[in-house]
């Protein structure tokens, strides 16, 4: 069986579980007051530009995505998300029980863009609405796409001038900003967004996502902030040698990379077959759609996830791909469809 | 001026302050734990043809709604809304900051229906999303329409089908109760629903809502969770004899059917000049369109508000009518609308 | 029977109810936004002596308390309170509902003083645990103490070197205020705290508390969050005729001084029989202590709450005073004491 | 330096991380349904000696608090909690946050007993206080102690009587079990609590805590529960191939005894130079009283941390051994005492 089911299968890459080996028996601070976690830090710095950020590490997504949100919101303002976005539709309800209403904007492709803001701030006028304070967006999206430094920068400005504060979940970033189509920078990022974060888990570390705060007002107490959301772990340095190992040198780039390859690959076997896709494919999540029957046969030899039916006869499946994804996986893809 | 601006412009119905009066320096009980309350208890039973209910007066409807909502409901459990609900456009995300997603549901008409609960439910299907577990429905609707029997049965199988809690936000449902199309009763309703309240507020009482909890499972500790939301208030007698007023005789029902036929009127006036309605009239709110030209001039006589821009010549308007709609108001819309 | 039981047995002052009923049918804008309510914060602006304050009408204590609490705390910071205040006693964990620890220190007397703050600062340190913000104090106390202008600069000084937000609920500000040992004004208080209220339901009003923001930082958006907290009334005017009708002229104070009397007398009659109290009187709250075997008696003849068993045969009770309470209630009281 | 500063400061037991590296390409189901974690449970479940539980692992001790608690208790209800507990005094009010009071009990040794309940239960008897439904113990206590079995069957017996759920938190349940004077098993553990939770992080894995659903109304859609908090972790399996490695044999309870090992040398080492203790030592924490002097000098060759002031003179200090401890670190600690 080849999976390609999802980019969170596998441990970790074997450069960090060395690193975690090498370092293993050291005495290390606890709570993220660590060695390894400031060397962490100063390696994402270095890749961002600026030392004028803080950096904390937190063990997974949707806790950064809740303790991030309620961080900053007051418990009449909302965040606005995609209807798609994850805060929206795949964490049970995790912002809300943090105690804010998450405003959600249909879009086709999962991206956020400057009119969506200002349709809901236009609607949302006076105290007897959530006043909207936040933009979520991610990048890549659940869908796969990414954002063009065009469309950042457009959603920066339309965020800076309405007074909001912009968010950039980045669960999947590696595979964002190592995509083909991609123009952004680390930097670029950091220059057009207030916070946001590097995804380790679903990029080869075993768990952790690197929450970079940007503007100096969003930065007090944050400390006290991760420990009151339950999300300050006793061995924070953990986290930060995998960061450390991502960060000193390509690691992470070339993790994420590897795993776009291999979508590239199941892209172009796909198309060439003539198999349409439910979403245009960028980065490592494909939503190709397949006959049933033919999907029936695929389950035998592969593992994925049924995304949305679209006819009687046809179903779009999702496909993932990681830094563990294997040549040999693609081609027995490959050889499947020469069948059928 | 004549308002036609909403039905919470005036003080209470003279009988009430008059009870107010009456009983103003006798000594009672505290926090809802008095004899009047008892007293309008018993006649709201009565209303109801049962006595196996609870009932709590709250001060306020968005109190009465998060209350109840979070009562209720698990931190992973969500309550299912029509998209233009109270508790989802105007409460400033109250629900949202106990805790709890809205689904919410596009509609047409402001009406809940089993179609749109049952697709909410097919698409949560695991622990990544929130658990649908309440329906709420008002009645009327925020558009002024009203729920039949048949389509509160018809909800009602649903939710008891599916385990959810169906709750019925009645602060105007003394309209809904003495509108023409209605063939609900107060007994029906209680039948039907697992909670829902009398709003007195929008029915000439300065102030309060009867919360009539029904099913047994929902009744336990509740004063407790009154007293939580900060909503048990120290003079709860004040409620108390408001709503002794208001049920002792058909009062309740006949200042609703005032707001009713002030608006039938109002309806009638529009219609014999060949406006249309933004929704069709069913209760003391009505939406009719207007050429924005004649809004100007119904400005300097009319006290409204604006519901929805048409297009660029049109304009959907609020007039709501209440108890205290007096004859001579819609006699000068009516004088009006013949010299436009 | 007479009642010593509570401050909120009865209506409201006639006075109060005249100009409900004077008002009671003219149209007055929605949810705070009226004449009535302006002009009662334009009269309470003047017993301030100052102009720069919002005011905001708040139907309940409890709901006042958590709406100015959970305004201003982020979610790791804690209020700071006497163990015996009522919202760490008596308000069902509504504060911590709201998201928030309130930090207990044991008083002998309800009051708080600067050396209790410094040892609640000097504890906690890091971010591990909850950061105290706030300084809960009420006037009147529970027990019925008052504080002094010199005991509250105290505070005041204490609480901005420290940069915390004083915050002194004044449910019984009225009793305060006019008792024979208070030399404090509620322009004193103004000048002293951050946020405070001056309380209607326990001084005559049907419902209400005057809420009063002085520090400019916090009076931003506060309409969001009194809506979000469910607490914006749609008849807000119902709330702003009875400050007018309080603080038109010097009837608020009237009200508490009468209650104020009449505790005095009681205690005058209790003290020369020669029966101790478990707490000084200052105000309309008397905690004597009186034999078990009388108590027996007092029952036949008064309402009243027991506060605590002193030894096998002794008890100290609550008698509460209002403006309500008769002479000859007194006098039955010092009969009932002449008596035994 | 050697370091007596915590129990987290190390990465992981080498056999954990050996079987870490063994599986790392494996690809496993994501959140926490996978083999690893299946085989994990049933390795628990055969040393609680019985099948009847539900098991999840959390990634850390604050996450799991704040989640356990705020599962099972409604808006208006308490956990009861030694004055010492660590959800009372070092969680930054995460359980407040989730909507919780914690009522604290001072205690001498941070034991709980039934009497500190029944004096909570006494004293919060109706719908004004919040109402106690949770007991929260630890075991070891945050004082190092140790719960007996006696007095466990007797807390035990107390909560059952009063409804109340008993909740054991085990961060250091390891060195509990593994010291000189237990008599309790897991069984019994498990035969007495309704839920509690085998600590990982600081028994020698990266990260993690073994969480035991015991009562079956406790279990019921809890991965919706954990996902809610965001403790849903995508990678579950690293949790459970660490409890893998600590339950397929005797690891875990290798590794705790380890370290009480080295914590009674060190305790024989402190009183033989007849140093006293500020709380008899059970477990892996000691809290030795030294003079000023001699810690000035023990700080330049040990690590640990200041417990409270004694007096002007003495101090008391926290030394922690773990796993990890090496018995050369407590020799350098005997020929410390013994040149002073």
């Amino acid at each position: 069986m080849h999976s390609f089911m999802n980019d969170y299968s596998e441990g970790a890459h074997p450069r960090i579980l060395d690193l975690l080996n090498k370092y293993n028996l050291e005495k290390n601070g606890g709570y993220g007051l660590d060695d390894h976690s400031d060397i962490a830090k100063k390696y994402i710095k270095r890749e961002l530009g600026r030392d004028d950020v803080d950096i904390h590490f937190i063990a997974a997504g949707t806790l950064t995505n809740v303790l991030t949100i309620s961080a900053f919101l007051k418990p009449y303002q909302a965040v606005i998300s995609a209807d798609s976005g994850h805060i929206n539709v795949h964490e049970t309800g995790a912002v809300e029980t943090s105690g804010h209403k998450v405003i959600s904007v249909p879009t086709i492709d999962g991206k956020l863009r400057p009119d969506h803001i200002i349709k809901v701030l236009n609607y949302h006028q006076d105290e007897h609405m959530v006043q909207p304070k936040m933009v979520y967006i991610s990048n890549t999206t659940e869908l796969g796409t990414v954002y063009t430094k065009e469309e950042l920068k457009a959603i920066s400005k339309c965020s800076r001038e309405n007074n909001l504060i912009l968010f950039m979940d980045g669960a999947r970033l590696g595979s964002a900003l190592t995509c083909k189509s991609n123009d952004l920078s680390l930097e670029d990022i950091a220059g057009l967004v207030d916070v946001f974060y590097i995804g380790g888990t679903k990029n080869g570390a075993l768990l952790g996502e690197a929450l970079v705060l940007i503007r100096d007002d969003l930065k007090e107490d944050f400390r006290y902030l991760i420990k009151n959301r339950g999300a300050l772990m006793a061995k924070g340095f953990v986290l930060g040698i995998q960061f450390e190992a991502l960060f000193q040198d390509s690691l992470y780039f070339d993790l994420a990379e590897h795993a776009n390859i291999m979508a590239c690959d199941l892209t172009k076997i796909i198309s060439d077959k003539d198999y349409k896709f439910f979403i245009k494919p960028y980065s490592n999540q494909l939503f190709p759609i397949f006959p049933n029957a033919i999907l029936e046969k695929m389950k035998d030899e592969f593992v994925f996830s049924i995304h949305e039916k679209i006819d009687e006869d046809n179903t779009a499946i999702r496909l993932v791909t990681s830094w563990a994804t294997k040549e040999e996986s693609v081609d027995a893809f490959r050889s499947f469809l020469e069948r059928y």
